[in-house]
């Protein structure tokens, strides 16, 4: 249980996003730069109304609103930004079973991740920074069957049958809370290279002007033309974003020289910059996505600069 | 779970004492008076924070505050206080394991009942009337004999062990709790009857003046020389107080004459005399017990005062 608390209050990051869109992941990778000992990251799947079972009988999915403890996810929410304890419930995945809670200190860092992080208005109020990730559907669904299969105990079929059941609570609840995040992180895979994975996946940050961006001329100017790529557009909803591609084949000297910009920008985090986008791969395997720690640095930027905002002097 | 609600807040009785004190019956019994739908009890040995087994393996007892969340039991019952619903854990007395929890809202009254519902000053500040049970060390025994083996699936030979294992932890935590009540509640058998159980023990009352007591002048009058009495007393700590004592014996007709002088106090509540002092004994069957019913009365009268005081009109 981490008690490291230097800040008057905690800094609160959201992840939220369908199930397999790599959450955990973004999250971890954060907190390893952070300091784990500095982080709590809260899964909000552990607000889990029902048990498996009970979902079954009653017909309903996880995606419901109505299937968590909304309310609570609100209050210990709230407590924690206060600085308080929380007793936090827990779901266990591979079980599909509720057990026993499990009491929780705040620390410098809240990291909230999961399907209904920003349903209603009083959640949306808790965090610093809101982070929505909505990869390319297929690559999605094999991400999906990847865990699900090795961590969860289903088989292949079970996981494509519960895409399908899920498909209306999804369009339905999780994708419309897109529109409330600062910054919308996409991994997909080069045109018609539908079956590329791991580091060479591109990736596109939506960055709504709900947060202070940092000025990115100089990093596009060192990604040069290959890989890197920062355009004006209107997002889906017709609002006025940036949008930053980064190619999953850009040329590793490269990536690091605009690595080095990013964390120019965050000179208080320098003694942060240990394994930057590392992953677990498809094996196992430790591995490095230049896309990947490129993310994590956007985000990790807002995060230190909130942070310096609470600090205690 | 009860939603019933009018007041602007919840009024909260406490009712705290040792394993075995009578807790539960004391307070079905005020929620049968008050109406089971406006009243929630809670337990606060759902807040154990060690399950049996960790118990025994870290060799504490249930009675030590560092083996409950009793951090997390202030920051609930000041969320139910002020209306809000809480996750409440949940601990299985029958297996001795912690649960998943339930979530629970608020309504007219709440009762508190459990070991450590004193201990701290932020417990203490949230109950409008504190009850302390502290029955005769034998009849207590009895009581936890007849219960732990009936419901607990305790030999008797684990029960007196345990007495005797958690006998420190009783004079170090649980007993020190009686000096915060406005009120002590203390059944016992009758001089050299050490044997007599059920509607037959008599039942002392220690009323501090720390709550506006009804005038039981009339009451005393009315109950006579035989089976009655109210004396001005110092206690334990030399403090000022009235004892009332009820003999068990107590004339059936003379009891109810003064049970009736205790309702005309408690206008407000005449709809609520049903099943008054009513208990289920050693054989299963229910029964009635005068000195039961004058306690519940005496409870019940401070919470109608205190709702009185915070109903909305």
């Amino acid at each position: 249980m981490p008690h490291n608390r230097t800040l008057q209050r905690p800094v609160i990051l959201g992840i939220v996003g369908d199930s397999a869109t790599g959450k955990t992941t973004l999250a971890r990778g954060i907190a390893t730069i952070l300091g784990p000992s500095r982080v709590l990251i809260l899964a909000t799947d552990d607000y889990h109304r029902y048990d498996r079972a009970e979902r079954r009988a009653n017909g309903v999915t996880a995606l419901s609103p109505a299937a968590n403890h909304l309310g609570i996810l609100e209050q210990h929410l709230r407590l924690l930004r206060d600085g308080q304890p929380i007793l936090k419930p827990s779901y266990d995945h591979r079980r599909g079973t509720l057990g026993r809670p499990n009491r929780i200190e705040p620390c410098d860092y809240i990291i909230v991740e999961g399907l209904l992080g920003y349903h209603s208005r009083t959640l949306r109020d808790c965090y610093d920074v809101k982070v929505f990730l909505d990869p390319d559907e297929v690559t999605r669904i094999r991400w999906k069957l990847a865990r699900d299969c090795a961590e969860r105990g289903y088989t292949p079929d079970e996981v494509m049958r519960s895409v399908e059941k899920r498909a209306h609570d999804r369009s339905e609840f999780i994708q419309p809370q897109r529109t409330f995040a600062d910054m919308v992180v996409r991994f997909f895979p080069p045109e018609g290279e539908a079956e590329v994975a791991g580091s060479r996946l591109n990736v596109r940050h939506t960055l709504r002007p709900t947060l202070p961006h940092p000025d990115l001329g100089p990093v596009v100017d060192a990604g040069g033309r290959s890989g890197f790529r920062l355009t004006l557009a209107r997002d889906v909803d017709g609002k006025p974003v940036d949008v930053l591609d980064i190619a999953g084949d850009i040329d590793g000297r490269r990536a690091r020289s605009v690595e080095d910009l990013l964390w120019s920008l965050i000179p208080e985090a320098h003694h942060l910059r240990d394994k930057l986008g590392t992953y677990v791969d498809d094996n196992n395997e430790p591995a490095v996505s230049h896309p990947l720690a490129l993310s994590q640095l956007l985000v990790t930027y807002h995060l230190v600069k909130a942070a310096l905002g609470h600090t205690v002097i």
